[in-house]
């Protein structure tokens, strides 16, 4: 199976390296919008090659992954590249799932291809949980909890503070939260009450701290909502213990079944992440298999998660994942 | 979707219950290997059929759910059953799946008909998440932790013990062994050190209680590699305090990633059930809506969770899973 990364940041590097995890897969090329000779990968006699010649790479490349942002690149990436070859995208603007799934699936059907969108962990992997949990216990209740991890949008949204020159923000669980939902008290929690928010603002000279502090604190959607804690740190301690990329996150149904409901199950996934970008490259490649799968059989379009046979991510035949894992 | 329930044990009568919580099911009839006078369901209007009797229901049922034991029931009804019936049964004796397998998938494969064997939580969701995990990480290690709830199995052997009038064994997974895996300390556990087993043990009148306990503790492959407490209680005490049901589990894979594979991830599944056969006849059903949907695109032969897209089990429209749950 030869795979092809387009875009090399985090997540395109995640994918180069997951690939060498599977020998029923080897890397093709890198596709990129910066100069190639620019671009420096890790693996070997791997070509990097500008995204104005991925064309002429149709027949190179089994399945290409898309390794873009949710917010300009993969709603035009998905559905152009489509045209041209199997796909894997980690699209997670969650609103706007059904619309993109509705041109992805145009692209891919027209074309004789394979799409599988909103790949990764949430979207994903969460995703899953959520169905599989919701299909077995159709009266429950379900929570998510994020973190301990940074924010993206939250940093960004810090950032754009009159006065901020840098920052990061972690999405922490609340753990009595958590544990309420284990012993399965199915609470009913606010916001405020599921999620704390840490951030590690550095200031610009001169920046006045009590206004910033105010200006996050009150920020609405981002943390007026929440319980905020504001640390001010200079730029070499943010460099230095907060440049990690560790996430994570829990999903709980607490649901139940019986005469009179009396008895409550709780089912729960979760998962504690070194490496965000990483694992959830994890997660594209084993798609990519799916898709790669697909395409053989003909079985062509846009899919997500919810479509693939389990059996389909994994590199076992189905007589060994039956004596081995069953 | 017309349900039939072959078997009315605890197993059985959890099917009842799932059945009710599925709008798009409906419970047909329920079918016994005793007298149907005899058994009393809670259902109304629903008819208890003698098993002698069930070929004439092929037209009136889509999914028979097989809800006998898997030492000796399942083995032949399955196979034998699959000829008249779409079947799901939670066949669990791990090291005789793919031999079952080959079984039902000819019955099921001649008479064109949809067979899902091995569906509950071990084998079943458990295995799911082996194998999600697995795919995502294939450089990593697997554990599996059972409990706290009763083994029927390790209760038996010490039933058949001379001088035991009635017993309840529990097994516990080991807090400590459970918490290095979490952290990621990829520990090597014996068995020791994974599980410790309680029993609650009620002696016959004039039993030698300290040769009871030697003979339990030192049992091969049973209990002798493990650390096993030995509580003597009388018959009403066990009665009223060990006549529960609850069951659970934790599937977990540490697994790495990365340059020099610095970046561990742990991918949990766990589960906390309060009532073992109403949580695996939930999962039945589930898997008796995929079987449907099978058996409607003409997908014949026997599956297992593995072959099952997730979408599948559940009553909503791929339309509503990709905006609520994706």
């Amino acid at each position: 199976m030869r795979i092809g990364i387009l875009g090399y940041g985090n997540l395109g590097r995640g994918v180069e390296f997951a690939v060498k995890e599977n020998s029923d897969m080897e890397l093709a090329a890198v596709f990129t919008r910066r100069n190639p000779a620019d671009v420096k990968i890790f693996s070997e006699n791997v070509p990097v090659v500008h995204i104005d010649e991925i064309k002429n790479w149709t027949e190179e490349i089994d399945v290409m992954i898309l390794c873009g942002g949710s917010a300009t690149d993969l709603p035009k990436q998905t559905p152009e590249f489509a045209k041209f070859f199997n796909v894997i995208d980690s699209f997670d603007t969650h609103a706007k799932i059904p619309e993109h799934f509705a041109k992805v699936d145009e692209a891919a059907k027209n074309s004789n291809h394979v799409a599988i969108i909103s790949v990764g962990w949430d979207p994903g992997l969460f995703s899953l949980a959520r169905v599989y949990a919701n299909s077995v216990l159709p009266d429950g209740k379900d929570y998510t909890f994020w973190g301990k991890g940074v924010s993206q949008g939250h940093s960004d949204a810090i950032r754009r503070i009159d006065g901020v020159k840098n920052a990061k923000q972690y999405t922490i669980p609340i753990d009595s939260a958590l544990e309420e939902v284990r012993a399965g008290k199915n609470p009913e929690l606010s916001t405020r009450q599921k999620h704390l928010r840490e951030c590690f603002v550095v200031l610009e000279e001169g920046a006045d701290a009590e206004k910033v502090e105010r200006e996050i604190k009150t920020m609405p959607n981002y943390f007026a909502d929440y319980d905020t804690i504001v640390n001010f740190i200079s730029e070499d301690e943010l460099k230095k213990n907060h440049s990690g990329l560790a996430h994570g996150g829990f999903v709980i149904r607490s649901g139940k079944t019986g005469e009179n409901k009396i008895h409550n199950h709780i089912v729960e996934f979760n998962l504690k992440l070194d490496s965000n970008p990483e694992f959830t490259s994890s997660v594209l490649i084993a798609y990519a298999r799916a898709a790669y799968k697909f395409s053989k059989e003909k079985n062509f379009g846009c899919k997500t998660v919810f479509d693939i046979p389990p059996a389909y991510l994994s590199a076992k035949t189905p007589e060994e994942l039956r004596a081995k894992f069953l």
